[in-house]
This record gives C-alpha cells, structure tokens and sequence, in this order.
C-alpha cells in the first residue's frame, strides 16, 4: 500500500478516502477539472498524490468518484459516434442514452441530476462532466467532420437534459412511457441537426 | 370581509392564508388540480370555500399562490400561438419564453424550477403548471389546427425544460450568452418540427 509521505499524520486514518474526494470535489467545484493537479488535491487533502492514485486511479477516474457517478458516458458516447460516422447519430446517441438511463445504473443518475440541479453550489458536477468528459469525446470522434463542437454540444446537451427532465422527473406523458424505438425516432433529429446546422454565426 | 362558517375558530387567524395554501399544495400534489375542489381545500384548512374566494380569487389564482410562480404564462402562451397562428409559432413561443426568462422574474422562476427539480414530493409544481395550464392552452389556441396536443407537448417540455438547464442553471456556453434571436432561430424549428411531425403513432 502506497502511504503518504508528505503529511503521515492523516494517511493511516480510515477516512483518507472520503478526505481525498472532500477535497477534490471542492477544488473541481471552485476551479474547473482542467486547472486542478493531483498534487494540488493531494495538497488540499494532506496526502501524497500517489495516494490518490493508488485509491483512485486517474484524475478522470477520481473526477467520476467525487461526483459519484455510477459510470462514465464518454466510451458509450465514443462507441456509439465512431459505429456509423455523423449519419444517424443522432439516433443511435438517443437509443444509447435511453437505454442507459432505463437500466439499472437509472436511480443513481437521477440522483446526480437532482443534486446538480437543486443548488448552485452542485451545478458544477453535470456542467464539468458536460465541458470535460462529453465535448471533449464528441471533439475526438466527430471533431474531423463537425464544426465548432462545444457550441453543437450545448444545444444537444439542452434537448438531452430536457429530456431527463421530461421522462424522468416530471414523467410526463406520453413521452415518459415511449419504447427506445420511439425516443430515438422523434428526438434523434433534434440532436442531428444541432450536429450540422450552421452555427458560425453564434460562435464568437 | 367574508368570514368563514364552517369553522369559525380558525376564520380570525393571520395563518389562514398560509393554512389555506399549505392544504392547496398537499391536495394538488397527491390529488392532481382538476381532481381537487375548492370546497375540499377549504375542508382541509378548516375554512369556507368563500374564504378562499375572498383570499386567493379562482382556483388557477389559488394554484399559481400555492406553487409560488411570479407569474402566469398561459396568458402570454396564448398570446404569441394567437398572434400568427402555426407558422413560425416554435420561434415566437422560443422568443416569449427567453424574453421572460431573460427578465425581472427569471430568478424567482429559477427558484421554483429548482424546488421542482429537487426533490419528487415537489415535481407535482412544474407537472401539474405543465398539464393544466400549458397543454390547456395551447389545446385552446392550436386545438383545431394541432392533433394530439399533450403528446407534442410532451415533447416541447422536453427541449424547454433543456434550456432552462443548460441555459440558467448549467450556464452552458455559447447557449448561456446567445440572445433571444440566436435561441429564437436556433431552437424554434425544433419546437416547431414537434408541433407538425407525425405522432399518431406514438399516442395510444
């Protein structure tokens, strides 16, 4: 086991953990994931970073835990855009989202949801997974055939997070009973042309 | 003044109203608004129905003081699906709806969005606005023009309750900062594709 060795008093403690994702979550809450080092943290939480990384991995992998986020979008998002190019992504995104959101990983989504959007103070968790883990896996698959992406991707984020608003907390109806089929068919469009209309215009 | 009958020892208090309004939100969420009568939430809160009447007018008057909205937007909804009837209804109700937002009563909106959002006993405010007073309203306005109403609506909720998030509570950008041109054009096709695509379909 990797001990800390800048700050002993605290690395044998059995709440080294939980201190480490205190720390991380305040720090990716007040200064964004990009600009947070693991040292940084680690400095935050008073342990060494190869603490961290023993107990956590990556510093995506921590960003999951501190947000509490059952599983990563981003290598479904990925899988789903590269099998098929721009043409008919929005469905197949639409088809994957529905099913992941249906399954059992559903409850504690909607937890993070919930928490995200009730207070200010937690927005920060969907608004840096959206900046960090979902543009940044649509530049990478997509970035060679689509334009400004970022400005694309929060159009497409509206209609997603609107949708988990609609189904999932609201329930309303029909809309909250429609099949995958259904939800891919009548909401896929929207997404496919936030993918290609012009969007120059909006970008400065 | 009207004074209650029924139940002469509560009529006096200063708390009747708050009384009045704790019933009409405890039936509304577990009853529904149309369900709910007027003599009932009087029943509930110890009062005469005149009472009620006399506090809070109609019962659409005593359901937006219940949920706490600054304002009514079937009004204005009506208003802009009047003003111009289908053809290009998705930017004028995109233009309305941002214009709102955008204005003196968008933080208090946002308040009520929130509590709506966070927890489940409270998505009964943002349902039962959407059920009774949208759909109502536009079923009025478009009802002859438009099939399937509360389906489509369904579906529209979906890409505006979006925005709030990505635009007021995420602050997603550019989306945050576009005007309400930009979001007009950008999104009223949506709307609009929704109000006219074929649903037959999907409404069982």
């Amino acid at each position: 086991m990797v001990r800390a060795k800048r700050s002993g008093r605290r690395s044998g403690k059995p709440d080294t953990k939980a201190e480490i994702l205190t720390a991380a979550r305040a720090l990716f809450a007040n200064e964004g994931f990009e600009s947070v080092s693991m040292r940084r943290i680690g400095a935050e939480a008073g342990v060494d970073p190869s603490l961290i990384h023993h107990y956590f991995g990556s510093k995506d992998d921590l960003f999951l835990a501190a947000i509490e986020l059952p599983l990563d979008p981003a290598p479904e998002i990925a899988a789903v855009l590269k099998d098929g190019g721009l043409d008919g992504a929005g469905e197949r995104l639409m088809r994957a989202f529905v099913t992941i959101w249906d399954g059992p990983h559903g409850d504690k989504l909607l937890a993070v949801v919930r928490s995200s959007l009730s207070k200010p103070s937690m927005s920060f968790v969907l608004k840096q997974l959206f900046e960090h883990r979902i543009i940044k896996t649509v530049n990478d698959v997509l970035g060679d055939q689509v334009d400004h992406v970022p400005a694309r991707a929060s159009f497409i984020a509206s209609q997603i997070f609107g949708l988990v608003v609609a189904r999932y907390i609201l329930k309303l109806e029909p809309l909250a009973s429609l099949g995958v089929d259904e939800l891919a068919e009548t909401v896929g469009p929207t997404i496919d042309r936030y993918l290609t209309m012009p969007i120059e215009h909006l970008v400065k």
